[in-house]
């Protein structure tokens, strides 16, 4: 039995995590849970899941939880990582968004739990530090999210000297189709209209800039230690095929499904064992056609962005991340329109100069100084 | 370095093979080779390979190759059945086409030889003997099939048990589009004409009836101890997905690549390792499209027949193999109409009592007779 601690268990990923928890009760059992302030959730995972402990971001929320609930609760940042080390807890699952997740994630390793990562933000902005620590603790860092597990599914043991190539696939987003000048005018509910994927908000404007995709370039290179130039993104719009790669005899291997993340995060917890999933089954003959076409790079820089900055190394992936969440974060707050994110995020990357080999603290203020300048930046509306 | 004796070294998957020792010297070498009748081939293979022994069907042409080389050369089945056993080799290779092939694998295997199958009449007919043997001798057979192959790099380890169903994919051959009243028309040449796959003749024939994915139907089944309800066939006019295996947790593992028969036959080779292969690499975005239907069992019913066959087990494996290796011949010696074949198949197997658990000589005698019968049932054109 997995005693599993689930930092955002009221988000997308943490609810469906949930679900095959309560599928799979004697593979399972919760010993973790948070919140950034959803505690009405939280407050029924509780009595559902009877965690050890939980931790909500907001203080006030976390002081109103206290009154309702008969388990530990703690509050902020230093909770969450209390909920990251939790004595009992052998696995974290990391499905925050932002680089918040960063301290969390490599707190949990270093107390030696193996990791379930949906948090992509920690890998693009702090990935050679948290690669270090796995190694050095000798835990086991699975992915969460369609592309890499099944990069994972598809390596399966294979060694990742004899691969010529990853493709990572995508959907194209919901600006696939659009001209650039739709793209200047594309509101907050164009932009979250996914068309394969149902998920929080973050990341579906992540995935019309296509940044999403950038990420797991960044997130590829450091989970299987591949270079830049060995990865490739295709548009598949069908979100059918969810990536493959290619060995060195020219055989290509792929993991396919219907777009569902029950699968990636319960591979990711059941792995090595596979257990049963009750979900719609892939038939090739209803689907008819899959599709591909290269990624418009002109109309979506977001990905070339992130290919710069994950061959820059050093902090660069720290910039790309902290100005694409700050910029996302103003787009669907209303105070910048949709291509303004792009510009912020380049704006921020020329002016950056890259320290290599960073520890961890000087990542953590590139992060919160980026955060800060793209704040100012949008007040001035200089950029 | 691994020994090779390669049976039927003169056709397609013989000369093939040889490519791929001549391209990794340091990995290969050859120990036996045997031919039908090109023993003009043969004669070049033995001076560039320099085998120990060999081998030549035909008996003239055997003893007209006698005085040409400076090398052991037997004849006749017995005489390929010698080179399966060759004392220095680890591995054979079985390209042999037809039930022919059954002997010599059952006594290589008996030899403690690895087994590189592409000889697909030999599981067809005697499966249940030859896995057995696989067993008791503690030796491995990889299938060199690009489907097959494709099974066996999907399941890379995993268990057969946690299989949910397994796709064989078929390009539908020359015929796909062809009506019933094109079909009884169609001439030798039209069914030589495949879409994707350059191959021998008889295998190009079987690809037109879909005999040939009928023939993989049953392999699957012994290869993998799958049951036929898990196994379907879907037609995919690309052949680029070489093959599908689903798992219990919906997700689905594929191997695509160029229709390339190097690419098997390297990895059934070269396994557990991967081996450089300098080939055409797979462009999904070139592609553009990959395609999939529905076979129509009504106009290929050979399909049904293997299904059919492969349930009722014991003998009738041989009797569908045989009925159709005698009817195939005759189509290709003009003596039958193309829709003969499946006339022949039917008829032979209607009248078939399946003997349960039968011994070698018990399939070897079916095979026998329902080749004789075939040949009268022609000559007095009762079908």
């Amino acid at each position: 039995m997995k005693k599993l601690s689930i930092l955002g268990s009221t988000g997308s990923i943490g609810t469906q995590t949930l679900d095959i928890v309560k599928n799979n009760p004697k593979e399972f059992k919760i010993t973790g849970l948070t919140t950034n302030k959803n505690i009405e959730l939280l407050k029924k995972q509780i009595i559902e899941f009877k965690p050890d402990a939980v931790a909500v971001m907001d203080k006030e929320k976390a002081d109103e939880l206290k009154k309702k609930v008969d388990v530990n609760v703690y509050s902020g940042i230093e909770g969450i990582i209390k909920i990251a080390k939790l004595n009992n807890a052998d696995s974290v699952v990391n499905s925050l968004v932002g680089s918040i997740g960063v301290l969390p994630t490599i707190e949990a390793i270093k107390s030696k739990k193996n990791i379930a990562l949906a948090n992509k933000e920690t890998l693009v902005t702090a990935g050679s530090i948290v690669m270090d620590e796995i190694k050095k603790n000798g835990v086991k860092l699975m992915p969460i999210d369609s592309e890499h597990s099944a990069i994972f599914q598809c390596l399966n043991g294979e060694k990742i000297e004899d691969v010529g190539k990853i493709t990572i696939t995508a959907s194209g987003g919901p600006f696939r189709t659009f001209s650039k000048e739709q793209m200047e005018k594309a509101t907050v509910k164009d932009a979250l209209k996914h068309p394969t994927w149902a998920m929080g908000n973050k990341i579906t404007i992540d995935s019309a800039t296509l940044m999403n995709k950038g990420f797991e370039v960044i997130e590829t290179h450091w989970l299987y230690g591949i270079d830049y130039e060995k990865i490739e993104v295709v548009v598949h719009p069908q979100s059918i095929i969810h990536s493959l790669v290619e060995f060195k005899d020219t055989s290509v291997i792929a993991q396919l499904g219907f777009p569902n993340m029950k699968i990636p995060i319960q591979y990711a917890l059941s792995y090595p064992k596979r257990f049963n999933l009750n979900e719609k089954k892939l038939n090739l003959t209803e689907m008819k056609n899959l599709s591909f076409e290269k990624p418009d790079f002109e109309k979506f820089p977001c990905l070339n962005y992130a290919f710069d900055a994950g061959k820059a190394g050093g902090t660069m992936g720290a910039v790309l991340n902290a100005a694409n969440e700050a910029a996302v974060y103003a787009f669907l707050d209303g105070k910048i329109r949709f291509l303004g994110i792009s510009k912020l995020i380049k704006k921020m990357m020329n002016s950056h100069t890259t320290i290599k080999n960073p520890n961890l603290n000087e990542i953590l203020m590139v992060d919160k100084k980026v955060k800060e300048k793209i704040k100012k930046l949008i007040e001035s509306k200089d950029y």
